[in-house]
């Protein structure tokens, strides 16, 4: 795996009509793969039946009854605030209730953190592997990206990073998962997490630390994110969507005290950073103290799934296939022989077995290195009595190109 | 009144942390005038007490006890762009469900076009006075504006638009309020949407219309918005905020067909477009058929409210004051002497009579030309039996200003 430097090929902008460019391939791939027939290990979904909707329908009826200005303009999320810096307490991370934005969702802050940070066409550093959001959010800038290697096992090359520092380069931030990697299941050591806020500060360099897994930790505690190492050059990224449910769409930012002006008026440049309906019913239902046993839910519930697939590809998978056991998050990912192309597998397992799963090009910027025989796959959403059938289908298909490829 | 060209100091972006920037300033006035001790005609706030919330909970209520995915990732918008298409139908636009883009209100319906259709310190052209979300939308990337003047009279002046053309002048977009102007109240005429339409198609420059108060009108029918007579120049928005409830951060953009692609990938690199639970829930509200009754509740109410605030304005503001009756939107537009600083107005108004408006100087860009002596007041969101009282206080405040000054 070589370190490569590329312009990405990104959208411009146009004062006419332009030619039809390609959709986003995410959005094409929720609507294929969201398909019920299919059996999907695909998206980075929760399982709807763990959703507290009982409680969240008492909250939002709580609100609309007792408080008049709940569907009005506000500006006072006050009391939603007050619960994240309790559940970034949890995570390790102090904060203060004003270094926390709101946002819709976490692709939304990375958006937002993509447009502070970088200047058009400057430098930007990421994994070879990594969330496709990201590269969504960068595509219209169109930043020289330094593109940094990356393994299941280890996570980002700290060395190639140092290195490229050391020779000059200054991206604007660098973008990290750390816990639950996104595709790859990783968590970074803690001497890692050291190591990278060092360079940060020795580099001056900001980090974008996405944070959405973190709290679905299935082996005991996790490490705490990089933000508790580091308040000035960390902007950390959180999302109830993974923890709680999707279409609430609130997200989070912890910003560096510096930057919380410009990020302000960046917030309000965008949407008004106005409080949402959705948010003022999340509070309430934080009111009640449920979370922390929501949680616990999750995390046995998910966790409990995780083993089930695991066995199942200890059965299912022929041996040439490489997997790891990811301790937080949603997806494990899967190393086939390198003459597998994981989107012809998938066209095979969708038409054969109607079974699917994320290919590793979905996680590669346009024009990138890519890992076309990774594949991801999510254990979160198929409830536990598919997923034994399900990756027993998927390793016929695998078997099945094996052999045509052999 | 003088066109003039400024580049608009923006906010730069920065990798290294920057000196606080002056924050939004339409956020602080939020702020500083949702203080409830104060009697305030400033903000473009709804009567909270004409929000449908017992019917919105119904359907909030219904959606999470009908359909178990509800909260979660979701790319079906189908029934909302369904009513939305009725709706526009039935302000003369015509259009299909996938040239509707759904929002998160109507700011980010101009931070997408911005971004969309504006190269960074590329031209833009708007009104001298206009909505200052437009400004924030505008200034990351450092615009040049070239600014058409205006009156709450005849609205954007277009001899000085078309000049400004046949001299060369190619802004990505022209930006308008067509019916219900903020702040100036007015609607263009009809002659001059089709003027404005000519001009876009002989100078192929597009059009981004805000039509987020096009469906309060309060005279008999209104004109159909310029998207009725053009759907290849015409970027339309609107918004449920003025007309149902801005804590559900709905609004929508209608967008020319050959901007769909693109629009949608920058509408998924910002957020991911995915369909939040306020939208189901609208949906289904939507569904029972009760929205052209509450229309019909918010035009005789806000209607009558204007009416009042008209006659207050007649009885008690001096005879040096000069406004127009508006037939749509939320606000009238008071022209003062050139002697009187509105902003300083606001601060006597607020201190000796707790009483607010919005100052001209809010709707002009930074650096730009502005309407010192103008004031904005809303008429929608104080209960009816304040109206006299307030505009009574705020009268006194102009005498006494005006004797000062004289």
């Amino acid at each position: 795996m070589l370190t490569s430097t590329i312009t990405s090929r990104g959208q411009t902008r146009h004062a006419q009509p332009a030619p039809p460019i390609q959709g986003s391939a995410m959005h094409e791939m929720f609507t294929m793969l969201m398909n019920p027939d299919l059996l999907s290990f695909a998206l980075g979904l929760p399982a709807p039946e763990l959703f507290p909707i009982a409680n969240y329908r008492e909250a939002a009826i709580r609100v609309l009854d007792t408080d008049p200005q709940a569907l009005q303009y506000q500006v006072r999320p006050g009391p939603l605030k007050r619960h994240l810096q309790q559940l970034m307490a949890s995570r390790g991370v102090n904060c203060r209730e004003d270094q926390i934005f709101l946002t819709t969702g976490a692709q939304q802050a990375t958006h937002l953190l993509v447009n502070l940070l970088l200047e058009r066409g400057a430098q930007t550093l990421f994994e070879e592997v990594t969330y496709e959001g990201l590269h969504m959010a960068l595509q219209p800038l169109l930043p020289q990206s330094i593109i940094a290697p990356t393994t299941a096992e280890t996570g980002i090359d700290l060395d190639v990073v140092e290195d490229q520092l050391k020779r000059g380069a200054r991206p604007a931030f660098i973008y990290t998962i750390t816990d639950g990697h996104n595709p790859l299941g990783l968590s970074l050591s803690q001497a890692a997490r050291i190591r990278l806020i060092e360079l940060a500060r020795r580099f001056r360099v900001s980090i974008v630390e996405d944070d959405v897994f973190g709290l679905l930790n299935y082996d005991g505690p996790a490490l705490s994110p990089m933000r508790a190492l580091d308040d000035e050059w960390v902007f950390y990224i959180g999302s109830f969507s993974k923890i709680l449910a999707p279409a609430l769409r609130v997200g989070w930012i912890i910003a560096p005290e510096a930057f919380k002006p410009s990020l302000s008026f960046l917030k309000h440049a965008i949407d008004l950073d106005l409080t949402t309906f959705a948010q003022f019913a999340l509070s309430d239902y934080l009111d009640t103290g449920a979370m922390p046993d929501h949680l616990a839910t999750l995390r046995r519930e998910y966790g409990m799934r995780r083993d089930l697939m695991l066995r199942a590809l200890e059965s299912s998978f022929p041996f040439e296939a490489r997997w790891l056991k990811p301790n937080c998050g949603m997806f494990i990912w899967v190393e086939l022989p390198p003459r597998i192309n994981s989107v012809e597998l998938l066209r095979m397992a969708v038409e054969t077995e109607r079974v699917a799963f994320m290919p590793g090009v979905s996680f590669s910027p346009p024009g990138g290195p890519c890992a076309r025989n990774g594949i991801r796959l999510n254990f979160t959403h198929c409830q536990p009595q598919l997923i034994e059938d399900g990756i027993a289908r998927l390793g016929r298909v695998l078997k099945r190109a094996l052999a045509r490829n052999g």
